[in-house]
């Protein structure tokens, strides 16, 4: 031990030294070294076998050990340039996704983003439940390859289903890759809501499948709509938020959600039910479309790091039949399991009396926020058309005069430090005019929220 | 507040009624609930229309609440059938990793698994890291797409790359997913060694990949079938583990990883270096084949959870160029990033004296172990023939007698209270004769190996 670490200190010398005189250059000779830090020749010798073996020293016999030359350059320096023929034609567009998860720069109000902002997140709290997590003895062990069963209990209670159809995951977009790879084949249609979330249609691309849209009003998706679509296109899957849908905050009715059902059901069909809304709401949703469902159409997926924080990376895929035994394979073979110290977080967290206390605030400070939205939009700027408001959500669908371009606003709105979510985005086809998302909850507080709008409002006018 | 968990009380108290008078049954009624509960009738309404919402009470006006019909009944109460035509042909096969993952059942010695016992295993160390890493304030924010500079910076020196080339994944599984998915397209060839890791040829099947068998000798994948394999199947990826391979626990000599390197280069073909056993070695490895590569060619997975604990789900992906964007999108759309805390943990783990503490006594006890289980072997399985005895690794790969019933062996052995891993699992393609792979880490002591190797012989000398 107290000679490892001699040999680590020593090795840790050299490597700045090898760093600092650049490739090629000699090092200081063992005897030197032996001299001038006071360690045996071969603690000398390890260090340098253990730099060879990290290949960012080469000895010559005779002549002493050299910093090796700069073959492990970073990308730029080597030629990768045959990759691009090796990897073919499927390049991943995660501009979308990324852009989603961009920190706005210095200075710059967010008006956009999926999280609450960190101001409201119950942090403390989750550091507390994760303190106490990791002191259980089993903490770092493997849990349940479905999860741990405390954790599928609760997901379960949510929705009202049984505790074995739930599956825990490593967060509400894990869920989606999985359900899409699961429940559809490379090539084939899926059927999504018009606008849509843009991290669901970035991950059925990458599944290989082509994203259908289905138009929706304020009450939620078509029904009629949506059975056409299945008719022409053959689709066996229908991706859609019913509750507080992204980015319009409509909600299904629950006539709807029956007609919905049905229809999925008649085309057999399953439905992702992308559920992250549910504790966002300022009054009682709807039941979900799982709890109605009795032949397994619905996959359901219940986020916990919207309503608390992005690294609480877990979620709950519920599911029913072969098709819950398909998704419980395909984790299992993707990634094995979701760690168990955030499984054990997550139980600490929503079972203690923090996550009912969190969830008023929350939710009182989502109401806050949106009447403070509604008033400054009204106030600064009046040509803005609010599509609906919705009980509760992060956002609010804004509908701009036709002759903007939607665009150079949100460019000229960054620029003048307010970043806002450009509508374009949200359409799997063409948008039907312009539009932007606006989140309330994204800025620190009230008054950066009513700064960033007059922002936004001071570059629409120079428009 | 308060009014809440009254609400939530009530909600709890009638849950457990619906469940226990069973679907169907009428509940209480309000005004039964408010005089016996001592609570307000908007109490009991609210509480009502929650599990109204959850789907577990329905109310028919004038008639009261009841229990909800059991419709939402687990997968083998419903008629989900139709979802075996619309899933289609896509069967994901988990048995071979779900085995791996497997406990063993009651009083069953484990002479298997991908891990280290419980009882080697630096928990409390983990422990301590995890609990100073939720302490910082920033603990449950969104972290850098690619991973902490900090952990890549160390994922980086451990193999002398770049930090730019580190992109941080949830653990070496889902590295390989990641790997196979972003390098080769559905239906094209992946070549493998043979033997190889299970695990690994799973999720090439499910990234829709035909594993092509390249034979392994006492040195590693053997350079001239790895050429010809290229040259006839048109592969761009080759997937290896060049040290303590999964199961001979061959390593590939510096010469040979000269000769693989100079090949897949001239195939404009991508190697996967699985790195899994990194720090399982007891004695210095020759350098990774990453950190003697110029052009992008070598994909390196450097896991953190084989030398530590399963739940330490982090692991460095090393990659460059196009190859390393790919791999970067793929995860940020897929499931965007790894939870900050276990990030956290793992940079305040390998950072501490407590890391080289737990190399140094793992290493110890590796050696001891693989001593004691050659001599138990040589006590009391004869007949077994060890194919090498590695510089370290957690298994012994042993050759049995060609008559020797290879699944009736394991079964028996089973039987008898020891859990052996068959030889076959471990062939893309036809076995060439009865082998076992056999984990002396697995056991909880070296009493519990000792007689885990006693009842293999047993049920040996009963074939």
């Amino acid at each position: 031990m107290n000679e490892d670490s001699s040999i680590a200190k020593v090795a840790d010398i050299l490597r700045e030294e090898a760093h600092r005189l650049g490739p090629g250059a000699k090092l200081r000779s063992s005897r030197e070294l032996v001299r001038e830090l006071g360690v045996s020749p071969v603690t000398v010798s390890r260090a340098i076998a253990r730099l060879t073996a990290e290949g960012r020293v080469i000895t010559r016999p005779g002549s002493g050990a050299f910093a090796a030359p700069g073959r492990r350059a970073s990308s730029e320096a080597s030629d990768s340039s045959w990759q691009t023929v090796a990897l073919g034609d499927r390049v991943v567009d995660d501009t979308g996704v990324a852009g989603l998860l961009a920190e706005p720069g210095e200075g710059v109000i967010p008006l956009t983003g999926g999280y609450l902002n960190a101001n409201l997140r119950p942090a403390r709290e989750l550091s507390a439940a994760a303190a106490r997590a990791v002191r259980r003895p089993d903490a770092w062990a493997l849990p349940p390859l479905s999860g741990l069963p405390e954790l599928r209990r609760w997901f379960a209670g949510e929705v009202g289903v049984s505790r074995n159809d739930v599956l825990v995951v490593s967060g509400g977009q894990a869920a989606l890759s999985h359900a899409f790879r699961a429940l559809a084949a490379p090539g084939e249609p899926v059927l999504v809501e018009t606008p849509t979330y843009p991290g669901a249609l970035a991950t059925a691309k990458l599944a290989g499948l082509r994203a259908v849209a289905v138009p929706v009003d304020r009450d939620g998706v078509r029904p009629e709509l949506l059975a056409e679509a299945f008719a022409v296109t053959g689709a066996r899957v229908f991706y859609c938020q019913p509750t507080l849908h992204n980015p319009t905050g409509a909600t299904l009715t629950p006539e709807r959600r029956e007609q919905v059902l049905a229809v999925a059901r008649a085309a057999g069909a399953f439905i992702i039910e992308d559920d992250f809304s549910r504790y966002l709401a300022t009054s009682t949703p709807p039941p979900a479309l799982v709890s109605m469902d009795d032949h397994g159409t619905v996959v359901h997926v219940l986020s916990l790091s919207k309503i608390s924080a992005p690294s609480l990376r877990v979620a709950g895929l519920i599911a029913r039949g072969p098709a819950a035994r398909r998704l419980r394979a395909s984790q299992v073979v993707e990634s094995f399991f979701v760690a168990r110290p955030l499984q054990e977080t997550a139980v600490e967290f929503v079972t203690s009396p923090a996550w009912r206390r969190h969830l008023l605030a929350a939710r009182r400070e989502i109401g806050e926020r949106q009447r403070l939205l509604l008033t400054l939009l009204a106030r600064h700027l009046p040509a803005a058309e609010v599509h609906l408001v919705p009980p509760g959500g992060l956002h609010l669908w804004v509908r701009l005069p036709d002759e903007t371009d939607e665009p150079a606003l949100v460019e000229r709105a960054h620029r003048a430090g307010a970043l806002v979510s450009p509508g374009a985005i949200y359409y799997p086809a063409e948008p039907p005019g312009p539009r932007i998302r606006l989140t309330h909850t994204a800025p620190a507080d009230h008054a950066e929220l009513t700064e960033g709008v007059v922002r936004l409002a001071s570059a629409f006018e120079r428009g």
